[in-house]
This record gives structure tokens, sequence and C-alpha cells, in this order.
């Protein structure tokens, strides 16, 4: 069952599921992509404000997305998005972190350029297994409407 | 030399760099983190509207954050990121680009909370060999005061 724009509603909320942070792969997403010590170096990221190695918010990021692709968009018609309006980065996020994600639809709106097409509005979040939500994001993807 | 937040100014433009998108590395990312099909599945990708392999826009902002780190923060005393204030993916990015980084400092504010921490704001920015502008990202980071 394929999902069209015309199946998305402000208020829905859809549970993503949960992902397992390894302390290997924030060190090899970091060295490729976000090389500071606190995300690279376990020694350097103890004597940090951190107190130990912390995921990159770009992998945090990846990681919901990895969540939402495979929680949602991947059985939708997803035509990609325009980009993101707001991203917070609330809490440190730790190798052996169990992460849950979860997307609220914010709004819904048929494009006025194509008459195929609609924009929903979206509110990511993450939470740890002590429930502390540990990051946010508002965003927007574009969808195809259903096929007469 | 190490930089510290009173080292930036409103109006300072960094040249970053550039770095060469492969289309093996867009296929990479995007399985573990945005495995949508035009991102992971080249015959799918050309059917689509993007009419071939596009790179995630979480890939894109990763290596914007790997010219920053590289080209800025290694040298600074970066303390990490509240988050994202916007970010728009302009265009696609595909395998064989060359993306040219800058940043633009936007802003600078000394912490009312930490009498040693400042807030600098950033417009970052991705140009392809074209030099059209795919990416921008507005952001900020939180640096140390240099030490008396």
């Amino acid at each position: 069952m394929m999902r069209y724009f015309e199946d998305f509603a402000e208020g829905q909320v859809y549970d993503l599921g949960e992902v397992r942070v390894s302390e290997a792969e924030i060190v090899e997403f970091a060295r490729k992509y976000d090389p500071q010590s606190f995300h690279v170096d376990p020694a350097a990221a103890q004597r940090s404000i951190f107190g130990g190695l912390i995921a990159s918010g770009w992998h945090t990021g990846s990681m919901y997305m990895g969540l939402l692709v495979r929680g949602l968009l991947q059985g939708s018609a997803s035509l990609g998005s325009p980009g993101v309006d707001e991203m917070r980065w609330l809490k440190p996020v730790r190798g052996g972190d169990l992460l849950r994600g979860r997307v609220t639809i914010t709004s819904v709106k048929p494009s006025s350029k194509h008459a195929g097409r609609g924009t929903v509005g979206t509110l990511g979040e993450l939470f740890n297994e002590q429930g502390e939500r540990v990051f946010f994001v508002r965003s927007s993807g574009i969808f195809a409407r259903r096929p007469r």
C-alpha cells in the first residue's frame, strides 16, 4: 500500500522504531565528515566539556533520516525535500544509546506550481532510553498526489 | 595558532576548499542513512524526477561539515553547536561534482551564562563547478574565549 500526499494529515504521529548507536560508527562517521576531537578521539573527548565521545550532530540527523526512510518514506511517493527549517542537538548522543524516532505531521499543503504534488511539514524527534529528547528537526517533504 | 571566540567578527568570509563527490560514496552513505531509491538505485533514479542518482541532503550537509572542520574548526577552540536555523538543498548534487565550501560569519555574541564562551553565527554554502549554489546552512557554534 503506497502512501501519497492525500494520506497525510496535520497531527498524525508515526513511531519510527529504534536505532542502537555504536561507538565504532560514531568514530567512523566523524573521521569522514566531522573530525573534531570530541567525536573521534576518546582520550581528548574525556577531557572535553562532554566528558567522553559524542556523536556528530550530522550523524544524529542522519540516523534520524534512516529511521524516517525505513519507517515511513520507503512506502510512500516521496519526491525529496527542500530542506530543514530548524534542527537542535539537545543532549549528547553516545555509543550504546538506543534512540527511538517519532515524526509528527505539522502541515499539508497542495502545491500551487505542480498539480500532482504537495508539501508535508514534519517535526522529527529522537528520544534516548531515559526518555530524554536528544534531537529534533522541523522539515518538509514533497509527495506525489494519488493518481486518479 | 589557535582561533578563539575573539578572533571571529561579523562579515568575515573563509574559503573552505573543495571536495569531490563520488557516486560510490553517495550510494554507501544513503544505504545506511537515506535509502530512498533516487539515492541508492541508479535505474530507479534515472526514471525519477531527478533523472539520475543524487546525494542525500544529509550527505551534502555532512560533506559541508567536513570542509568546515578541516578548513576552520580544527584550528579553533570549538565547543560544538546547538543546531541549525535553516538548511536548503537548492540543486541536486551528483557523483563527479566538485563542491567548494565557504562560510561567512553572521554574528558574534559573548555568552551571558558562561563567562568563558561565546556564540558565533555562520552561513555555510556549497557551490558546484558551474558556480551554482547547491546548498546553504545557517547555524551557530560555541567557542571558548582566549585564556588571559
